[in-house]
């Protein structure tokens, strides 16, 4: 993948703030910290997004998130961490290599998620657990 | 766990409307759907956080996650998903049952994550690596 920046960064083309590498995969600090210590985490091979992942590799690269969220806790004194993870342009991916932000938390950081929210009812929750399972393999 | 929601909804003593189950995971609609086929996956053993669940649940639960990511752009029409997972109350956990929210996107579905962000000194991204690495483990 001749263009991807990750790819790039994975080879050593291009640099980075490295916290973890082995075989399979990479962790670096994002260089526009959400807040202090925000850490990317990513498998070295070049897939778009999370639904090209094999199993095996979304299973190493996750152990490796939580492990560095639990880092960034002991580290810089953030009470929580969480993992935020987008497919797709109209979810917020901007790098086309698949990849896991792991983001610590204190209270009053000023991050947030703005969503509109309401109760679902019985009715519309059934159709949309129809329709969900007959597209699931 | 007594009080615990999602255990409840484990053992079946509170309805869910579920879309996938094995032997580990779980994973049934969020009744307070950020957007339409908003889904939560969950390990069926109780832990507080991902810092808890063990390598080989956790790879399982994002195997899980990911195709139900897939399986919401195929049933849905969304055009990407967002994985969010969040721990302790300062990253705003609620339910102290580890679990991951799978969110399909759409443009314009009024969706955002809202954060002071600016590019950070070197100095400062190598001073954030070394004390992350050491409480890396």
């Amino acid at each position: 993948m001749e263009e991807c920046v990750f790819c790039k960064i994975v080879q050593g083309k291009l640099p980075s703030t490295k916290l973890y590498e082995d075989k399979a995969v990479l962790s670096f600090l994002d260089i526009f910290p959400i807040t202090k210590g925000h850490a990317l985490v990513i498998p070295k091979n070049h897939y778009r997004t999370i639904v090209d992942v094999p199993e095996k590799e979304l299973g190493k690269v996750l152990e490796t998130a939580k492990k560095i969220g639990a880092a960034q806790m002991k580290a810089l004194g953030a009470k929580g961490f969480n993992i935020l993870q987008s497919n797709e342009k109209e979810a917020g991916q901007v790098v086309f290599h698949a990849h896991f932000h792991v983001i610590p938390r204190k209270e009053g950081d000023g991050l947030g998620f703005r969503w509109p929210s309401k109760e679902a009812g019985k009715e519309e929750l059934y159709k949309t657990q129809k329709i969900i399972k007959e597209n699931l393999k």
